[in-house]
């Protein structure tokens, strides 16, 4: 139903919905476009789209559905300049961390009469480290994809048509579909996913300064700590859109862990350690 | 040279001893001993001992060596009974997760004229849920096996030996020996073992509170939140008696971290978030 994708930005997870789409059957044409030459080579090289376009307009123009896998700034900027270059039968979605602003945009922007559809999406996976050469048909397997579609939009019936296709592609690459409110998205994944972010990157900047000059010493830590500390290789150029757009959230869930460290801190000898082990132990029960 | 090795304790880690000294090629007398039955019958089903014990003292005494591998406090203990009953011939050592205590001890108690030599070990491999059930004999497979011995000890030729062949055995069971002043141990072990864990305990209580009531949204963290929150899951049983043995150590440590999180909250608009990633990238640089 749907026959010709265009994927703007062919990184880690651009790269990876391409094989997976294949990986899932998809016949259609795959169309790449990306910001650095070298990235689109590799996606092209590794089977994820079938050709590059110079331009993401020209791109985007000549497909049914564009899927935007970019940096929420960059993402933003793209959507801005596609709305004046697509009629009503296109959907344009993405993959963006943050889900408030960018429908915002997307409903300003789009979803009305004449304009494109725009449906935000957010697949729950990655990996600490980008680019297209660690890109993997399984990424999505097992992930949860969010959608924050907002009712009472204006789309044509051809539009409607495509977000179901779409919708039911990414239930084929693997992933469970969740909808929720744009703004409790942002919310929920300021706890579970942003702050996890930001408590390996302290944690991580911490370690360096104190046995970052004894390499042999960070082997100590073992599973644990490689585990605990994994998401520090994590980029800031990624992860500064996330700070800029979920300030307030992650403020408040970074807070709420320096609270309870403090506790934590201050009862290293009293029973409530107990209760803070059982609360834990409760969150990871099986 | 070892031809008799004494177990106290078949937990998680006494077990995998036992089993990873069989597959390393051990080929002398394995004697368990567990203050419960039921972890003793499982261990002795799984291969990793002969025969049980009912008695420690009389398991430490028909030994050459004697691994205790209980708690912190339940070692100390056995020390205190073993050092009566043992002249000096024999080996004692532990796997305790702190060693000044321990060191201490082993000192005061052992490593003297008639007395049996105590090597004080700590191997840094282990699950975050305990018991015999999930014993492995690849568990100590890469990971360091920390000595915190202290020179000039009193201890007869025989006991040297049975001090030189314990540690061709951590060796052959796949293990890098480190040896380290256990004062600087336990100070390490707050930074690349005790904290990492304090902080997977602290987020998965926090988070149980927030999200506790709908699992489903548990999955929405995908990857990253399952690795930062494993730990979670580890037992106050084993962890209060490393609070209360490294308590200082771990505050300075938490202390840091919750300094380091404030700064990353105050930051997340600033150029100093950039700071922070590349400092934590580097602590994972490979």
């Amino acid at each position: 139903m749907i026959e010709r994708i265009a994927i703007l930005g062919t990184g880690l997870l651009g790269t990876s919905v391409g094989l997976a789409l294949r990986a899932a059957g998809f016949r259609g044409a795959l169309v790449g476009w990306n910001r650095s030459a070298e990235g689109g080579q590799a996606a092209l090289q590794m089977g994820a789209v079938d050709v590059l376009a110079a331009d993401p307009i020209e791109a985007a123009r000549e497909a049914e559905v564009t899927v935007i896998a970019v940096p929420i700034y960059a993402t933003l900027d793209l959507m801005e300049k596609l709305t004046l270059h697509l009629g009503g039968d296109h959907l344009v979605t993405d993959v963006g961390s943050t889900k408030a602003k960018i429908t915002q945009v997307g409903m300003s922007h789009f979803n009305q009469m004449a304009c494109a559809a725009f449906l935000p999406g957010h697949p729950m996976a990655g990996k600490e480290r980008g680019g297209a050469a660690l890109a993997d048909a399984e990424l999505f397997r097992g992930a949860v994809w969010l959608f924050t579609d907002v009712p009472g939009c204006v789309r044509s019936k051809r539009a409607l048509e495509l977000i179901k296709g779409w919708r039911e592609w990414v239930t084929a690459m693997g992933c469970k579909a969740i909808d929720l409110d744009p703004v409790r998205h942002d919310e929920l994944v300021a706890w579970v996913s942003h702050l996890p972010q930001f408590v390996a990157t302290a944690l991580s900047a911490l370690l360096e300064e104190e046995v970052g000059d004894a390499p042999e010493l960070k082997d100590v830590g073992g599973r644990a700590l490689r585990e605990m500390t994994r998401l520090g290789a994590s980029p800031y150029s990624m992860w500064r859109d996330i700070a800029y757009t979920n300030t307030e959230a992650v403020q408040a869930a970074l807070h709420a862990l320096e609270q309870r460290l403090a506790h934590l801190r201050e009862n290293l000898r009293t029973p409530a350690l107990r209760d803070e082990f059982e609360q834990a132990n409760r969150f990871r029960r099986e």
